[in-house]
């Protein structure tokens, strides 16, 4: 698989920084020029969104982050480049001397990637002294979640340049849509511009607002289209006969005069304000960051479920985790400093975690401590593939003692120590700190090895029994928790 | 709000079978009349997948099912029905035929509901006789698990007949969507035919196959729309400067001629074969019932994920389960039965309980245990009410013994016990049930009564401590759990 170590980006609107904060999180270092003085800010307000939706949305490590750097000029930007990322506004003549510009400083084994939603590569390239390394790599914001980008070349552009492309865009998690022809707005936004164009004329006609044409997407077939698109939902709308029933059913139908003709409502004063308004209506009582933050979230936990299904985007993620399972080294047990406790989690506390008393419900914090076992898990060799082999930890106890509060957006991390370890048995106890030091929690588990087949309790493996012996040896030397070992109420004997 | 106990589906299609599932798994008594032989069978087998997916996604129990009996002709279904369901073929002339045989034998306060897609409720009800009580109620497949239902009426509709429609599709879990105005194809049929058209198109001309049509859908803007929409998502699009500036970037851009006319490919031979093989090739590796309940597996991971971030459809099944929660009758104080331990909490493992392990994962075993002292509290008058005048109980200690396992699907119950509970703390021990008897955890848990101003303990109110007092009076003659007061391993020593 291609991959890439340094990359420009020209124009950091909001399609540029999704793909700056990709890449730098994938490891890429990144040089950006943006005629905008605030650029910088602004990039780095998404890169921390990128973070945060990574950080929940994978279970391996990402690389160490590429590094980042603001340029003055074109020119300055593209020094060192691999492959230049093109975001700047959809302007042919624009684009066309911005090319020009790139090529009087840049190898001609360079790509040059536009992000233009519609314009043909052919267009872009006609001014071009080498051509061939023309693409259009179209992806859809935000960029560093969703995986979807168009990929495409001119009558000019060489195959390879598509083909290692492709093979770049994988590698940072991306599913690249190779076309085949090229057509104007390519697949997706020709979809979406059909439906831009009869939604402006439903809210102009007054038969909808913007928030009734939002609810008629995401309380229906929005839903669907998160897995299924558009054939694959109708062929199963068809019953058990399939896509042939269910054009021979609904087919007729389109022939109907239902829907407007390709005019588009005369952007108007009054419709800007009629839309504005309605959007202000609908949205404005979330800020722009919080509804970027709610969106991610969902769109963590789309992409998480589909995961688990093995389905659409979630089988993206499933390659890309592999991807990035082979690239980036993990800590090796070897490596590890055990004369203290183990770093094993930490989050910020989302809105949802939150209780009638307004702050982190109890459940979670077990929550927090069933993910700082699993990554103790993990540490000590029981990983995805020793479950999938038929073996794992369950938690046969657990004692928490409620120390303190935390808030929603407060950050919380928890570190283990290793109490006991010896044949089927592990006793870990966990300390659940706020961000501020303040210790909030401690839980105490007791878990026992079993057979998934056999459903009975068995010892775990020998590389496991080594990697425990080996902590507890060095965590016996710790001091003994505070806590540990009680029952219930005894602090109020 | 308007519930209903007797419904009549007329026609029992995908669109048909689907509301006959919801009905009879929310309580309604549905009586069917459809031509096909094989009805009976495939509305059988819609039920079962709409079982399976509500118990995935419920946390509340539902009510009991309503009875489902199919009739030999349409006077006999009609018989005793509170609202009609007409699910026919898109022919006016069927429709209104329909219509006048309904209403030859019903009395003049039964609603007909048309799940049309786009025939206009004027038109349908032009030769009624109480043209009043026709609406058009039109839903989203799978009609069961997506909660859009489009509700509108005609020129003669009554809106006492809406507005009452509306609350009984509340009542069924629906997110009734009321138009103001009739268009033919409504809202979001007239967004799904500029999209089917467009991409009927693209395949015509070669540009993309079905799959690539999916896939730009389905890896993109597909997971953008399950949760926010067409305007909010652009609203994100145009940055901190919102819609005005998305509008004033993007909206010059429709103007160019990007899309076809609304011209529909004719649908000869050649094209049905084309898309038909392009289906096939893309889905046909799994059986329509693979695909269904890959579908409704991934739909109700999506919406279980915004009920967690209370956004979109999540919400939707927020109110749903306050609703069913409301039809459980709630009992009296004084009327209790403490001689024995209380039932507090029942549900069914939803999908999104499971861990990596299969089962139940560990922290949702508190979640039970936390709703189970959340009802216990209401209970003795720690509610709502006594919470937002500034007093609550706080968990501040808890000790799980998680003894056997349960699977997604599977109902669990919680009873509780009083253990101790004088003064300012209160001690329950919880026994967390599977449905078939077996003991799955126990829970120990000593709360302690706060004022949430002074974020300090202090007495609780005299009815707290009267009812604390007689449950303690009448549960210290229980026996005394098995595990109460252990430390964590005690059972290991």
């Amino acid at each position: 698989m291609k991959t890439i170590k340094n990359a420009t980006v020209i124009g950091a609107g909001v399609i540029g920084s999704g793909w700056i904060a990709r890449l730098v999180l994938n490891g890429v270092n990144v040089n950006v020029f943006d005629l905008s003085s605030s650029a910088q800010e602004s990039v780095g307000k998404v890169i921390k969104n990128a973070q945060r939706a990574f950080d929940q949305l994978l279970s391996v490590d990402l690389p160490d982050r590429g590094s980042l750097t603001f340029s003055s000029c074109v020119v300055d930007a593209c020094n060192s480049a691999d492959i230049i990322f093109e975001a700047v506004p959809e302007d042919l003549t624009i684009k066309q001397d911005l090319y020009s510009e790139i090529e009087s400083c840049v190898g001609k084994g360079v790509v040059v990637a536009s992000s233009t939603s519609g314009i043909l590569p052919s267009d872009l390239q006609t001014r071009m002294q080498h051509p061939e390394r023309l693409i259009v790599a179209h992806p859809f914001n935000p960029v560093y979640l969703l995986p979807l980008v168009e990929l495409l070349g001119g009558n000019k552009t060489s195959q390879k340049v598509i083909d290692e492309s492709s093979s770049v865009f994988s590698s940072i998690g991306m599913f690249p849509l190779i076309l085949k022809k090229e057509i104007p707005a390519f697949i997706a936004d020709r979809l979406l511009e059909s439906v831009w164009r009869e939604a402006l004329w439903l809210v102009h006609d007054n038969v909808a607002t913007t928030q009734q044409i939002d609810d008629a997407i995401r309380y229906g077939f929005g839903l669907r289209w998160a897995q299924m698109g558009l054939f694959e939902t109708y062929r199963l709308a068809g019953g058990e006969k399939g896509m042939r029933h269910f054009i021979s059913q609904f087919g007729p139908c389109l022939e109907w005069p239902w829907t407007h003709l390709t005019d588009v409502p005369e952007f108007t004063e009054e419709l800007i304000d009629k839309i504005a308004a309605q959007s202000d209506n609908q949205s404005s009582m979330h800020s722009f960051d919080q509804l970027v933050q709610k969106r991610d979230s969902n769109l963590v936990a789309f992409i998480s479920a589909l995961k688990d299904n093995s389905w659409g985007a979630g089988s993206a993620l499933i390659d890309y985790e592999k991807v990035l399972a082979e690239q980036t080294k993990t800590i090796l047990f070897e490596d590890r400093d055990f004369t203290k406790t183990i770093q094993t989690y930490s989050t910020t506390v989302p809105q949802n975690w939150a209780d009638y008393n307004g702050h982190m419900n109890e459940s979670r914090y077990l929550e927090c401590f069933s993910c700082a076992t699993d990554n103790f898990m993990q540490i000590i060799g029981a990983d995805k593939e020793y479950i999938s082999n038929g073996n794992s930890f369950f938690s046969v106890e657990t004692h928490i003692r409620h120390l303190d509060e935390a808030l929603v957006g407060e950050s919380v991390n928890v570190s283990t120590q290793l109490i006991e370890g010896s044949g089927k048995k592990v006793l870990i106890f966990h300390r659940l700190f706020h961000g501020d030091g303040r210790l909030l929690a401690t839980g105490e588990h007791m878990l026992v090895h079993v057979n998934l087949k056999l459903r009975s309790s068995t010892k775990p493996s020998e590389l496991i029994i080594s990697r425990v012996s080996k902590i507890y040896q060095a965590h016996k030397m710790l001091s003994r928790p505070e806590g540990l070992g009680r029952a219930i109420g005894d602090s109020f004997k």
